[in-house]
């Protein structure tokens, strides 16, 4: 795997601090010729699942290679690990508290906990692993190759994982929630369209259920009703809920984590 | 025309989503030497005037050739169709929904829809052409330079264009709107410096009116006097409304598609 | 010192409107491979303090040779200098007031004052020298070299300073204040850790005072208790008051400005 051509970040940093800069400044200090990505800084403060759910969503739109650095770490400067994983087409840098446990999956993974100094932005701050472990680690590997790997620190077999990050399925009943609200104010669940799928789910004969509402599944924007809470297959292949013209969020004053149920029956 | 040097995004995406993030990656895997740079994403959703103005103001200052993706496209997925335009400089991608209206003034410029799907991310989602249209054409004109211009679908031969986007002139009288607030509050007209000049506009002669307010033009903020609206021709040469060491959005509750009146005589 | 590496920017001009896209066009035209990197952009309007305190927290982080372009700069238009400061390690280019106060203590400093309009884009907007003057000064320093800084415009001696930039210190105690707060609300004071050394502070033995709060002195956000307000030396090396898995700037409805007490006795 070609590596280096590319370092990702996501973080819940935001960016009127300066702290996303400092990482790059880092990173330019070890790997200047590496185009540096922002996938977003604005994963709410801590939220460990929404981060871990827009990563899921968008690591395959990157070439192979990509070196992925997300920094939404709660427990910065305690006992989670910090790990490097490499994945069958790209890595990984970031705190082994969830974000990454979507990779358990993938059989050819390799983990390695970052302990090695040598690697680091030293001294290293208690509170600031992003700017001090993540960046440097990610510019060393893109400026140097893999053949640091061996060097990060001990090899590790699995990653942690989120309690609830995938729906329930009970018979012909999905249980999900939504984990993500878009800028437009649109509900993103971890309802994967495949579900759907493996359901055989047909719009005419089950239900989408919101609260109290039977949301109608349509395929694009402009052909849902006004004023009326519906579904459909957003770009991510996710089940999202929308009010056309409207902003789902604020009219229906959703919270990420709240219930969407999927079933195949009417009644 | 040199192509390929920068690839520049406009979007109503917002930074909170990985949308723009996935853009890029999709970009650097077919032109991965070539800068992006975001102009905003932060248009307000499906504005399609805001972003105009926007990008009519902001193009002229970057480099000849320079590839400007624009999505702001409330119609995605609908019968609006995807386009390249090759003006006498520069590039556009987007949908023709008004975006890119300006350019029918270009006697040069050259249309074409965007059918062709060998330049397209596959399968395309009904819902975010920016990714799997628009970006990916963009990424591949300046990899492969304007040779691919003829493949990429039919010409056409003039854009959509916004009712009322430029100001109505009767007589000695311009009636213009506000088309955009920036950071500041400040509230910025679609009315050109050259109109005013047209006009023969004088200010101890004439009025600026905004609402029940005449307004004093002066030429920099710090020359206004306190805690009263006043207008200056700003940086993008339109006339705009501030409040010196204060936010005339905040402060006069203004919206953008207010009306504001040049009148070239008092009474 | 080897120059044109990066140019790094620090503006109070939002991300909503496209004033930073337009710095980037003016630099990609003149400095097509510099890389551009964004420290911050959300500078409150016109909080010369902030941008400060920002720039100088984070400069050290990036390579040796780097442009910052500072525009936080509420006299544009008026007679406050544009300059540029080479430093013996950076170039900082921007509004002479206050910004860069920090590098008067800097021996090795060379201050010029942007004058030569062939390094200027023209004609000069009254109102927006970041992208008029500041942005092409430091896209020809990166791509011409050091040899442009004689060609610039006249030597000055000394940066305009901010009053009430450091603490005070008064024979056991240090008067400091808020200087910026950052996304989770953790309150940032212009009270370096230095300055506790100095001290010979002994949390057992000493008081943080924040209004009617003592706050316990803690190395990791992890090991604070709950709901309450503490203090930790944070990754900027400063004091900076939060709250555990809370907002102490919502919490405490806290405010840049507001005065710290650090006593090395009790009582």
């Amino acid at each position: 795997m070609k590596t280096g051509q590319i370092i990702t970040l996501l973080t819940d940093f935001g960016l009127s601090d300066p702290y996303v800069g400092m990482m790059k400044g880092v990173i330019a200090g070890i790997a200047p010729e590496v185009p540096v990505i922002d996938l977003t800084h604005q994963v709410r403060p801590q939220d460990i699942q929404e981060a871990c759910f827009l990563l899921q969503n968008s690591y395959r739109h990157f070439p192979t290679g990509t070196i992925f650095v997300c920094v939404v770490d709660p427990g910065v400067g305690t006992e989670r690990l910090p790990v490097l994983v490499k994945s069958s087409e790209h890595f990984f840098v970031g705190p082994d508290n969830g974000l990454f446990g979507f990779l358990n999956t993938d059989p050819s993974k390799i983990i390695r906990e970052l302990k090695n100094e040598r690697f680091f932005r030293t001294p290293v701050s208690h509170t600031f692993h992003g700017r001090d472990i993540f960046a440097p680690v990610a510019a060393h590997l893109a400026a140097e190759g893999e053949t640091i790997l061996s060097e990060l620190g001990p090899v590790r077999s699995d990653l942690v994982d989120i309690a609830g990050r995938l729906p329930d399925i009970t018979g012909d009943a999905v249980k999900g929630k939504i984990v993500h609200i878009d800028r437009f104010g649109n509900l993103i669940t971890n309802i994967h369209e495949k579900l759907l799928s493996e359901l055989s789910f047909e719009p005419d004969k089950g239900i989408i259920r919101f609260r109290e509402f039977s949301l109608p599944l349509v395929s694009t924007f402009s052909e849902a009703p006004e004023a009326t809470p519906c579904a459909l297959i957003g770009s991510s292949s996710h089940l999202e809920i929308f009010i056309k013209n409207g902003n789902a969020e604020k009219t229906l004053n959703a919270q990420t984590g709240e219930t969407v149920y999927v079933y195949k029956h009417h009644g």
